[in-house]
């Protein structure tokens, strides 16, 4: 998607071991009208995928998942990376995150996911999709489908993206990283 | 706002301690259409004030926020709760929460709350204040003003709106809770 990528090139920042920064858009400040024609996008990409539910993981994927949610009509639901001590019929799963070198649990509650819910997972990175396979996990437990899963962005040089393809999952994602190597991004085209 | 009280009444759960649960379409699940239909009734109810950004603490303000940054086209910045290591510029503060009887830092880039900023702060949920007050404090750190705070629910009997209307900040819940007295819901006409 062209004005995404045009975005991380000028906005973009890079920072040693594989790390891309986009705090001025994305992570910590969000352009609005970006997220709106990123979501549009997505509409575009699963136009003919069976949905029922939009799906993401707090916190950064919630601003694309709701706009997803709001052009679709659909409901979203956010997983939580700790355990709220009020959650009706918890789902949990450990996620391994190779940024931080630590293990978090990803839930949510089996109210909100049901058996027969096909869902569109909405999330702003995939990496290593770790945090990808942890809601297949828990779409599993849940007796749900992931119908479809879309990225903002994803770092190619990571291969979660060729692992969840392999698995016949229907991945998009709006922009792909070939590489950061020597903080330089290569985008694919 | 007649919307949101209908549904506060129809999915709203009460437990013991004063909590109110709205996990069905605001905290967990989100019901896209009436967070914009509450962004529309935030941009009516600040319309005579003169903003530039949007501000929200992760994660369940993050929906409201951006609806209202989508709709008044305004950058929307998200405080976070815990200090990202890669975060540049950082301006922290401690919030005390009653309900988790812990204290949490809110934290905020001076690269994206600068001086001279005019923010309208959306939450979710106002209680006692103190992540509001947290945030009158990372917007005085940074030299920014906060023009206008504007909730989805307030529950009056935690007195949080009382000491920032007596502040002088311009509050604005769409939904106000009188009592949560014996898991009753009683809101306020």
């Amino acid at each position: 998607m062209k004005a995404l990528k045009e975005r991380i090139m000028r906005d973009g920042k890079c920072f040693d071991g594989g790390i891309l920064k986009v705090d001025n858009f994305i992570n910590h400040q969000m352009d609005p009208i970006l997220m709106k024609s990123m979501a549009v996008e997505f509409v575009r990409r699963f136009a003919s995928t069976d949905i029922n539910k939009v799906l993401t993981v707090e916190a950064s994927g919630i601003a694309p998942a709701i706009m997803v949610g709001y052009l679709l009509e659909l409901p979203v639901v956010f997983a939580k990376k700790k355990e709220p001590s009020t959650m009706e019929n918890m789902l949990a799963t450990s996620v391994f995150s190779f940024t931080k070198n630590t293990s978090y649990t990803v839930c949510v509650s089996a109210d909100y996911l049901r058996p027969g819910d096909r869902v569109l997972f909405i999330d702003d990175f995939l990496a290593n999709g770790n945090a990808a396979k942890g809601i297949l996990e828990l779409a599993e437990k849940a007796g749900a489908t992931v119908a479809g899963m879309g990225f903002l962005i994803e770092k190619a040089f990571q291969h979660g993206g060729d692992e969840l393809r392999a698995l016949g999952i229907h991945v998009e994602s709006l922009a792909i990283i070939e590489s950061l190597d020597n903080c330089q991004i290569k985008l694919r085209d």
